[in-house]
């Protein structure tokens, strides 16, 4: 049934051709939007929670939703089937994302882990965990090598794609004025 | 003082180049980093309240903060100085963005509205006010002739970033599938 959102919608991104919208609701929905026309074209049902993120892939032929329900998931856009589920977070994910080459997925959960996953074979490659408490957005580096979280335990932190490996914790120390650590 | 944040971290992305990261916290404050030392380059301080976005211009000169005081601020990076604040909004700001070209910026607001500024001169270029409940997100169309918003009052909306005026509402209908509206 397309009548569209049946609670608070959280988040409305365009496609990268700008053709298309995904939209994350409430209602434990995500939708695909005709951006020129405003019809509703789909609609991705299959979570049980709320839908927090749902964003493109740079190729617009996936959609990536992260959720209350403790997974992530993978659609394909023309479609509207669920490809996959990412499952291996103990609590609620707050966002996720593609990488910039569409290969990997990164993950961010109320779990104090972040997980990078294989966006072709939907399986866990690596849980970033150091934060001591919720993790709420993790984001690639433009060249996909790292990636950068933020947490509620007051750091930021950079991980290798690669290694999944820690490379630095954002908590300061002497910057450009020099002042000393207190 | 460069020692890091003093409350939550909601939000961190890296520059267009991967150079730097920009971090959004509780604290009141965002702040600079650069991504290959993690040298807390700079300050972000002037908010008086939550800062709840922090991204980077296209050009990564500028960087634009959304916070729960009602006001957004356009920084320049390099000297981390406030270029200019962004007020008119009634409640806190969930969300600012640049247009992809960096000549417009967007926030999203719990006084139910979005707002179209204009980044050089720092005024408001249009009030985007169709949406009966808090705005919490607005992204700009790749291309940047459009803006779509989201909004507990369970729509998404497509505006019109030269006019500010709203194209359509994306509450549902008849889709692929053509099932009928109950």
């Amino acid at each position: 049934m397309l009548r569209g959102h049946d609670d608070s919608v959280v988040s409305a991104v365009f496609s990268p051709n700008g053709s298309r919208i995904v939209t994350a609701s409430d209602d434990k929905t995500a939708r695909i939007w005709d951006a020129a026309t405003a019809k509703e074209i789909a609609m991705l049902r299959g979570h049980d929670g709320y839908v927090r993120s749902a964003v493109f892939g740079p190729d617009r032929s996936r959609i990536v939703t992260a959720s209350d329900d403790k997974t992530a998931r993978i659609w394909a856009a023309e479609t509207a089937t669920e490809i996959a589920m990412l499952r291996g977070h103990e609590k609620v994910l707050w966002s996720a994302a593609f990488s910039p080459d569409g290969t990997r997925i990164v993950t961010a959960s109320g779990d104090k882990t972040a997980r990078i996953w294989d966006a072709a074979t939907a399986t866990e490659v690596a849980v970033l965990h150091r934060h001591s408490d919720s993790v709420v957005s993790a984001a690639f580096s433009p060249d996909g090598t790292r990636i950068v979280t933020a947490s509620w335990d007051k750091t930021a932190r950079i991980w290798d794609v690669a290694t999944g490996k820690e490379i630095t914790v954002l908590r300061g120390g002497e910057g450009r004025f020099g002042v000393r650590r207190v």
